[in-house]
């Protein structure tokens, strides 16, 4: 029996894309060769990699003079990139702090220069997101996360600017709609909405780079990975594949519009059993609820051990919270069906 | 029909790790999830990764006080980070350059100090290694390529040195027997001997490290990866776990010395075959010949059509020359059969 998946990341993907992506382990293209074994200077993987980058401008719709790039080293490597392409030598920047991930990413930014924590939730735990802060107008960039994976919180209004917006959606890219073209960069590791773990999402306004007069190593230079079309080396074949293979299924399945309202769904499921039954409480402050990341405890710990036993008997996987954190987490991604949080709300309302 | 698979990489791989690997894609570890859907952080994928780390360990016979890393950005980043990590502030490094990839390695340490370019065969279109160079004392490392894919020489020795050793074996690590433990840092891409694109193995002696005085970016900082068992950040699962497949491949075939000779016999097998017959010429000095990857040219250009039509006919795929060298290539990675190598050779008997 196929798993109800709450997995926070690496998560849930379409069982189709999972179907298509075992097959092509064993023979792409009809051409008698596995996927991983050809040269991805070939063209039916230059194709694989145009087509990646074609439907994220698509179910983005995203304006003229934006690149898509499929790096590696993850959402962790861009909190260093970011910095080390955005910020003047002599310049600052400023960071929302709303989680571990904010927290890490403006660490790696001093390293580059002066960083301005314009606001942080860590007072209560990451347990909201800060409101009614100023953006310095002399910070080269702004730098948010959408989407607070392991507290739970999510941004439902972003800030203009004077300076540059960068913004780490990781965690839910692709599951809302939104004006992207606000943002000047975007990063997201695949591992949650897109694909497997190993590719790393950036869309970067190109006008925006080469102005900050650093010398910047070739891997770390969103420049020379444009100018190469994502492929200055050898790119993560097969994790580019299957995020390739999962936008296709978004686009199929009706874009972020149509998954959109799905999520929505889900997370007015679980979230109201969260809010009518006594046995459980809600971690994040009401307002900024996430609706990729649902975390909750119990009420009364005493009765942990009875509901465990039942999701894990109604086979849900991946419900354990966070250790910063602690009690649960249900992530409910792109490709989780509505029909898996049924069972995780009837196992809650055994409670 | 399977082809007969020359690509310099991504290249052919073991067709048990094939099968393997788009099993795991459907169902990992009977768990009725995909390998590509778990946690990163759960037990069977831990376990792949220890697994992964023990059996280089032990393929490559390295004593105590070496880590194991599988990290991203393939041998390219590391081209940076070796710099970043072993050369001190105010130091230098010595750089033997036999091709391109060793001219992109130097290109990116001169970002972080003084690089002394021992010697050089590009005087030759880098067709031979050079010989009789002085490293000199007082650099910080001296930084090898042991094998150059693209023209198709290998370092059959390696020099003693009072610095650092530091080797790029991308395209050659796991297909001979050496004294790996003469080495301070070993890189390598995975996509030729180890698996698919998409992680860099990285081996590193760790009482070299933490004594530049530089301030590292955490992703950039193999000490932290090394704190880290090598999941600072959600690792490349998939390529991981295709590497560790392909290893334990390796390991019951009888690891690197059993493949030695298979690979000696193979490159035997078409170095006869050029220089017995008139109509093939190779293009790197004999002495310095790589078993991985063997470039030859026709000597009779008006052959070309007639060559490329019979090897396409006879199933093989991947033996066109890198442009920088033109001609043909032929990559004898460990997981190609000799008698891939008897169908080409037999097919240059035509000509």
């Amino acid at each position: 029996m196929k798993k109800h998946n709450f997995s926070a990341g690496p998560c849930i993907l379409p069982q189709e894309v999972l179907k298509q992506a075992s097959d092509a382990i064993l023979n792409f293209n009809d051409d008698n060769l596995s996927l991983i074994e050809i040269s991805h200077r070939s063209k039916p993987f230059v194709e694989v990699m145009e087509k990646a980058q074609n439907l994220v401008k698509e179910l983005l719709e995203l304006p003229e003079g934006y690149s898509v790039l499929f790096l590696q080293g993850g959402a962790s490597t861009q909190f260093l990139m970011t910095a080390y392409n955005l910020m003047k030598t002599d310049g600052k920047a400023a960071y929302l702090d709303t989680g571990t991930w904010s927290s890490k990413a403006l660490k790696e930014a001093k390293l580059f220069g002066d960083v301005d924590i314009i606001a942080s939730s860590k007072d209560k735990g990451y347990n909201y997101i800060p409101k009614n802060y100023t953006v310095p107008s002399d910070a080269d960039y702004l730098h948010l996360t959408s989407n607070n994976t392991i507290y739970g919180t999510q941004l439902k209004e972003f800030p203009k600017t004077e300076g540059l917006l960068v913004c780490d959606m990781s965690s839910d890219i692709f599951s809302r709609k939104m004006d992207f073209s606000q943002f000047d960069l975007i990063y997201a590791g695949a591992q949650k909405n897109m694909g497997p773990a190993g590719a790393t999402l950036v869309i970067v306004k190109d006008e925006i780079l080469g102005k900050t007069g650093r010398q910047i190593p070739s891997m770390l230079d969103y420049k020379i990975h444009i100018d190469k079309d994502s492929m200055f080396n050898t790119p993560p074949v097969f994790a580019v594949y299957v995020s390739m293979l999962t936008l296709q299924w978004l686009k199929d399945n009706g874009g972020i519009e149509a998954i959109e309202k799905i999520n929505e769904q889900k997370a007015a499921l679980l979230y109201a059993e969260i809010d009518s039954n006594p046995a459980f409480v809600g971690f994040a402050a009401k307002e900024d609820r996430s609706s990729m990341n649902v975390t909750f405890n119990l009420t009364d710990q005493s009765n942990q051990e009875k509901f465990d036993k039942l999701w894990n008997e109604a086979g849900i996987n991946g419900l354990k919270g966070h250790r910063s954190v602690g009690g649960y987490r249900a992530s409910m991604y792109n490709a989780l069906p509505l029909e898996s949080v049924q069972v995780l709300v009837d196992v809650m309302k055994q409670i």
